[in-house]
């Protein structure tokens, strides 16, 4: 049941919910100013209570040492939102255990010794971060961590401090764009702790009309107020959207239909698409699809789409070193292949 | 073989080539100053001569009295350059003999008694003025032209005294516009006594890169000298234009098939089209079509299409009267299903 190619609840808006915790090995410096042969020993604890564990649950992980893979692999797995790019940063020394269906992923030597996540497709954080609690647990069976009975979790950062928690949810905010409010709707997230960042982290834009609302604060609120209030947040949000969706097609409903079908039909016929203006092209044809405009393509087909034409994806199908612009007219390529399969 | 429907030589580049002549029946003062009655004469013998005419070309005529018909029908013979915008302004007092296949029309009481014309699609001034020839002489059999012996024949207008001939072929210069050279090839055309306007005559805009060349003086030349221009002009326009397509190619090619595929996905795919628009994008089709870029669509068949989506064809289709915004899905609706037969 990964994000990318399978339904999750409120898919049209909700297009995946993560939980990351963030751990430390009791006893061992924090990854940043550790030696070399701390951070091996990091990875081959880490590796071991996963691999060597009893749990039904830990049998199906692969582990991957990142400095055997190539710049490609690395970047595939963070477009998959398996790894982030600072794992990428520290290749030599990290590490990952990823399970078969990719919705487990838990990162050695980051900025902190451990990190795990689960994802899910659609609006569903209670049950990822239910999975991930388990996966906690297993490692918890043998490796004891950094942990202060006032703080809680000892984190690198002191952002992270406290339940160690970042809980995100990946939306599709095309009507509140394009009407505007998305400016003050961030404001209020922001007021009540949260932030919104775009699809691929802090910094990056807001390619595709995609955000992550994930919570700011990690000491003070225990984990399931963390999740609630991200909960609350993201239905609200979901209110939103969907009146703002409905605004816009009820203020010209043409207009409307006009803009999505035109940019299938470009999707579909450009011999060229930057990433900016595929995920532009691709957020309206979504939007489509979610509003029943266009029929026989689902939105989990244009998920998958969207991940596929990233960056390091496309590097992969080419199959070797290319320009930019070869990115470009392969990503048009792809595209075209992908949707005519369908339309 | 109408220029609407059948291939021509240099199809590519040259849509249609048409001649026409202005002609007065002696003894009757030019239809501007006219009396009903005699407006009404001029028909009757205009459409005797032709009707009655033991000639086989003659065989095949339609007499149509302007009154009689709708305004939407009356555009549509002006949206297939039958008639003239001045002929339909004076419907009341006006007719048109038109044979079957669309290729011959002599309008009656136009600013002359007597427009006639062959239009033949692509590059075949000379077959046009053939068959004129012949068409005039019919005529010629019972009506007598008022005629100068100095001046040639005469005319309502002073410009059209002498040979009372224009010739005028229609071209598709897109590569002339987008390198920007149209201006500089347009003068030149302008020193030799040759004029351009847009796709439906003086004053209105080069929509869809379309301009049609023609002789700007009838007196002085013969019917074959003014043919014989034109066909040079056409020639090197053609050249020129070829040039400016394979410099295009050449310069960027992915751009030059990006612009074109676009444009198609957008025809293809648009909910709504204003008039403009679709010729802009139906140009770019063309274009891709003669240059080998798109397959399985022909020139004919996208002549076709411009002339389905000219507004008073669409809104015959439609069968009722239509705002402009319904005109435009009128005209998207259509393109898709048209192009969708064969993309």
């Amino acid at each position: 049941m990964s994000w990318i190619n399978e339904s999750g609840p409120f898919n049209g808006i909700v297009m995946s919910s993560r939980v990351r915790i963030a751990r430390n090995i009791a006893g061992l410096p924090f990854p940043s100013i550790a030696s070399p042969e701390v951070l091996q020993k990091a990875v081959d604890m880490v590796k071991k209570s996963i691999l060597e564990s009893n749990s039904i649950l830990s049998r199906d992980f692969d582990f991957v040492s990142l400095r055997n893979l190539s710049d490609v692999e690395k970047y595939i797995l963070v477009e998959k939102h398996l790894i982030s790019p600072d794992l990428v940063e520290r290749a030599e020394v990290a590490a990952a255990l990823i399970n078969h269906n990719e919705q487990i992923s838990i990162m050695v030597n980051e900025e902190d010794h451990i990190r795990m996540q689960c994802i899910f497709p659609g609006f569903q954080l209670d049950k990822a971060w239910e999975l991930l609690n388990r996966v906690d647990d297993i490692v918890e069976e043998s490796i004891e961590y950094s942990f202060d009975e006032h703080l809680g979790y000892l984190t690198s950062c002191p952002t992270n401090v406290g339940t160690g928690m970042r809980a995100s949810v990946m939306m599709h905010l095309p009507g509140l764009v394009a009407t505007k409010y998305i400016n003050s709707v961030l404001q209020t997230i922001s007021k009540v702790g949260l932030t919104a960042r775009g699809l691929y982290g802090e910094g990056s834009e807001a390619l595709g009309d995609i955000y992550q609302i994930s919570n700011q604060i990690t000491l003070g609120p225990s984990e399931e107020e963390i999740i609630s209030n991200i909960n609350i947040a993201v239905r609200q949000l979901m209110e939103n959207e969907r009146m703002a969706r409905q605004a816009l097609m009820q203020s010209n409903k043409l207009e409307f239909e006009d803009r999505i079908w035109r940019s299938l039909g470009i999707l579909t016929h450009a011999r060229k698409l930057s990433l900016q203006e595929f995920m532009s092209l691709l957020s309206q044809v979504r939007l489509g699809v979610d509003m029943g405009i266009i029929n026989g393509i689902d939105v989990v087909m244009l998920n998958e789409l969207m991940v596929k034409c990233q960056p390091a994806h496309l590097q992969a199908y080419i199959g070797r070193e290319t320009s930019a612009e070869e990115l470009d007219v392969a990503r048009a390529d792809r595209v075209k292949n992908e949707l005519s399969k369908v339309t």
